[in-house]
């Protein structure tokens, strides 16, 4: 995933750096994931800021002290996530205060707040109360650990690990006090744009032009499979001129690849369908083999998807493609579950089922095994039909991706693309002609 | 997410320590999660280290020498991933060069492995040849940019960024020579068990008897929605004596929750399933509302799921549930789609279309729309069906999961455990009695 332009680093020279620290063993051993992290950058981004350190620390004072000590010097805001809970391993309340040279003190906020929210019998209240000196409370109004922040030349913002608690204590109540210790400083304003059917050497020339045209914007293009996002930031002191900037080298881009940005907004293929299809009041039923019903599951995790999608029949087995879609048993003998003859046969089953204005069917050897010379894992047969039209079928090839899970992936974003060029701009990427894409990646 | 006893920073006083550096603003950024850490810890700890530091830093070279030096002074194993491409922003070649006091020279090895796989006209092939003076080669079998690593009183690899091709690279030619150097280093020994139907606060008094116990094994607990992972890691110089302690922790908890641990192996519950399915040679099929096709689709991302998986009707709308698993009208009109009349309906309908062995249906709220006071957001009802046997119907509440995707996947979850305590023990967590079964988080 390369930045085609990287200047940042020189930009952040002489401002106020954020730095997240998380701190935890089970994030250093690989069994947690570090969503905190994600989500803080994510959303410090959206707002204009660029995080410019991020350090996981075991749970030991010592290397605590010593990591607290050098962000607090390196940097502005310095947000840590992680353990601040009641058990003899949350270290966090202790070394802050160690750092700052403060006491671990009662504070009558915290444990007035605490009691307002789980009475007097809480058991650990006294401990959970205890803060550094002069700190401000973070409310926790998720769960029991409160955070909390130190205002200095470095501030400081003590957040839980429990991802819940510190996303509603950030949005409610930190990232007001953050904004307000950056208002000085230059924001860094983004625009993103979501491309489906395109591949990442087919926009590269396009960015290497804007390149030249705006040094200033940096550029990442983030390829997923059977889609691919591409971002632009740029630092002004005016936001209509960023804007004006941002808007320029997107409309660029789609300019060349027009029928293939479905969002500038979200990444989520199945939602730039879910949209078209709720405002236009069209329905959808889809026929799964080799997907399996991830096409499905990715549809319906959208609230709402009930408007438009009616549902899917995943027919895994030749036995149900026959009994529910009616695929005719000739037709799976002669030319096998995996070919043009049998997606076919599966459109026009699920569309006699559900009645629906469009649907899809897919049938592919997802692997690892199943695969021959003629048939080899990563090929499916992808077909779409709009009520009173003729199926379209193509034929892909998921070539690089010939893991299992890579294969179904791009399958499913393969084919939302597809539904999604169809009903907008009623174009098809093949028209009943067998079309080799094979996937780079 | 509490680790119950936590002696690890102690048990790391005198020993090698491992550090891992992610280079890249796109990680910064939050746009790219880094997958590569986690891949990397948790490899280095199945085979026995644990990882003590990570940082990720953005694309500069001063800041990047910076956080080179102190890891190469605090850590005597270093591993970084990415800025290791052929472009103005991959700088991690120079840095590392710099840091080590050593010339960046043209690697013959490099180029001649680089011209043996390209051939002469690979157009970078020089500037990927340019490695530090005395570092050895790291294969790419995979991309193009080389990796390479410098043995020293701390050693430090360098891997690209690219996962597919850090991962080749690590597991073919790194993880040899780090083994190597940790050879003399004392080994952690961990086991893991996953449950399923069993919540965290029903764990958490045996898993403190176990702390008196063992005080020496480190205990972690990880909820997932409607599943359970255990973790037990202790530091032995006897393998034979680490596994019988660890053995000994997974036993005193299995004792307990017998029927509810679905694996000592793998955390994914639907191989639980697919592995005793497979092996006995029993057949599935399911009828998906609310989940919307979720749990077909994590039955068939595995490979093989066709031995045992025919097929599931995604029922989204109610003219589905009519036409394709014949819900009588009478039913929905009466009951409504979430009821126990229509999953009943939804069971026999999937099994007269698949004549499985067994059959599972579900038809809920998943939300945020949708509820009312009687049948709220993460009502779902849950159907188990053994051919020529009478249906069993579960009512649960995802109470604390009112997010969509959460219910979605509680349910998913949930499912697959009913149905391999059936299979395997043949119990269901409900017979025919509706069973009100809340969602801790």
């Amino acid at each position: 995933m390369p930045l085609l332009h990287m200047d940042l680093a020189t930009q952040m020279g002489n401002e106020m750096k954020i730095e997240i620290l998380s701190i935890g063993n089970e994030i250093l051993s690989g069994a947690t994931v570090d969503t905190n992290f994600v989500y803080l950058a994510s959303r410090l981004l959206e707002e204009g800021y660029q995080v410019a350190f991020h350090e996981v620390i075991p749970d030991d004072p010592e290397i605590m002290k010593e990591v607290f000590q050098r962000a607090l010097q390196r940097s502005s805001i310095v947000i840590t996530t992680g353990g601040l809970g009641p058990t003899i391993d949350d270290r966090t309340r202790g070394v802050t205060a160690d750092v700052f040279d403060k006491k671990l003190v009662l504070s009558e906020d915290v444990k007035e707040y605490l009691i307002k929210r789980y009475g007097k019998d809480l058991s650990t209240i006294d401990v959970q109360s205890m803060v550094p000196e002069d700190t401000k409370l973070l409310k926790n109004e998720v769960g029991v650990a409160p955070g909390f922040f130190y205002e200095g030349k470095s501030s400081m913002f003590v957040f839980p690990g429990v991802p819940s608690e510190m996303k509603a204590m950030f949005e409610n109540f930190a990232l007001k006090e953050i904004l307000t210790l950056l208002s000085n400083e230059k924001k860094m304003y983004s625009k993103s744009m979501y491309l489906c059917h395109v591949s990442e050497h087919m926009v590269d020339p396009y960015l290497r032009d804007l390149d030249r045209a705006y040094p200033d914007v940096e550029k990442g293009i983030y390829p997923g499979y059977g889609v691919l996002s591409i971002s632009f930031k740029v630092k002004e002191s005016s936001e209509k001129k960023a804007m004006g900037i941002l808007d320029n080298c997107i409309e660029a881009i789609a300019e060349k690849f027009y029928t293939h940005v479905y969002s500038t907004e979200d990444k989520d293929i199945a939602l730039a369908v879910h949209t078209h299809m709720t405002k236009h009041n069209l329905t959808l039923a889809t026929a799964e083999s080799c997907t399996g019903g991830n096409i499905a599951a990715k549809i319906t995790e959208i609230p709402g998807a009930s408007n438009y999608f009616l549902g899917s029949i995943v027919s895994y087995s030749n036995q149900m493609k026959e009994s529910v879609l009616k695929v005719r048993k000739q037709t799976l003998d002669a030319f096998g579950a995996v070919s043009e003859e049998t997606v076919k046969e599966m459109l026009e089953g699920v569309m006699e089922i559900s009645g629906a204005d469009y649907v899809m069917a897919v049938t592919g050897i997802a692997g690892p095994a199943g695969g021959t010379p003629k048939k080899p894992v990563g090929l499916v047969y992808c077909g779409l039909m709009k009520k009173g039209e003729e199926p379209h079928i193509a034929k892909i090839l998921a070539k690089g991706a010939a893991k299992r899970h890579l294969v179904i992936e791009y399958t499913s974003n393969f084919m939302l693309g597809t539904l999604y060029r169809k009903v907008v701009y009623d174009i098809t990427p093949f028209s009943n002609v067998k079309t080799s894409i094979p996937v780079s990646r």
